[in-house]
């Protein structure tokens, strides 16, 4: 595995990239009324904290949000006086058509990174690093090792894999932006469960940065607790 | 996948069971010079907090420790005054050697948790959970789904997987004390991943039980700041 993982790089300044914040789900598996990229964390909205580790980018960032959140969000912005520039845009029916249309909305740039709206814990260092080796080399994704056993399951039997066989991705996934229009161009809205998967599947090779433990997908109500818990103790 | 795991159970009281906790690495991969299991959490050695949270069972616990390491975790203990009562005994060349060893030196019991080391954040109700299940159906282990995306790696190539067909394997990892003294005593110490596997490899069905997202494994230096800040955040 190390092989196939690039060594960090020397940062250089003024990557022109842009961003995309995709935020799908509906919320159903954390169990609460709203969808979880709105749920609180210390008081202010989950998605806050994911744009605001964006916003030293000299792009755009385009936020993807289900058509009938927009009011919402629109809403909880002033409410709270968010000041991230952003753009929105409405998603579409699966993460690949969301995706598709926040890079549509976007000016043309250099680089663009492609992130989870439910992953505010990734660190502007990661970020920047993804957008220098996808600058350089077209394409950059965030993996890190599985650390735990894995076990393969089917409908009524499990067995074990070597665990060594396999890393874990995260986002943001980041793509020279002439590169990632051509292959949402060309595949249209297919269901990836993620644009290095579709980017594979057009020929394109993948190249893996090592991501960060706690960059993870808020999914299940504990990991809102983990998130607020890890935010708390990192604030300025 | 929801087929495979059980459904959560009615704890009763009065499980008999015990544990082996099983300390092996060098901790090389933390970069630090202590072993990690050794490595201070808000002033206390990591190891303190994982064999706390084994305190309530009524059997035994055994801790399995590298030779070279059991003078300094003598002194560590005598030094904090720690108070959790548990047997220390010497691990092996392998983890599997290692259990083998902890299981040797238990009194029979009902049922075994077998637990990492360096899996401090684990909940004593689930811990409980597993061992009750364990007693009534023979075993149980603690699986996460995957929520991340996925890819299989080799030398020079990943490509992806579909994360839904895999899950995540945790511990403690439990079994009818009798079953497991068996299955080890027949494979000697052949090396496995973990105990489920081993089990399954001699024809054993292992059932899963939902696992904790925060019950990570502390493998690398920013996990221990996680499990640093969920500690503090949970102590009494």
């Amino acid at each position: 595995m190390p092989h196939a993982i690039s060594s960090p790089v020397q940062i250089r300044h003024h990557v022109k990239a842009s961003a995309v914040i995709v935020a799908g789900g509906s919320g159903t598996r954390m169990g609460a009324g709203i969808p979880k990229q709105f749920l609180p964390v210390a008081g202010r909205p989950l998605l806050f904290y994911t744009l605001e580790k964006f916003s030293g980018i000299d792009g755009e960032i385009i936020l993807v949000l289900p058509d009938t959140h927009i009011t919402y969000w629109n809403d909880l912005c002033q409410t709270h006086s968010f000041d991230v520039p952003h753009r929105v845009v409405s998603g579409g029916s699966s993460r690949s058509h969301s995706v598709f249309s926040g890079l549509k909305a976007l000016k043309p740039c250099r680089v663009v990174a492609i992130h989870d709206a439910v992953r505010p814990l990734v660190s502007p260092s990661l970020i920047h690093q993804l957008l220098q080796v996808a600058t350089e080399k077209g394409n950059a994704i965030p993996v890190v090792p599985a650390r735990d056993s894995m076990r393969q399951v089917s409908r009524d039997h499990s067995r074990a894999v070597n665990r060594e066989e396999f890393v874990l991705v995260q986002t943001p996934q980041c793509f020279n932006y002439q590169d990632i229009m051509r292959l949402y161009q060309a595949t249209g809205d297919l269901p990836f469960s993620d644009d290095a998967s579709l980017a594979e599947a057009m020929g394109v090779s993948i190249n893996l940065v090592p991501g960060e433990t706690q960059n993870i997908k808020v999914t299940f109500r504990e990991d809102l607790f983990l998130a607020e818990r890890i935010l708390i103790a990192s604030k300025p």
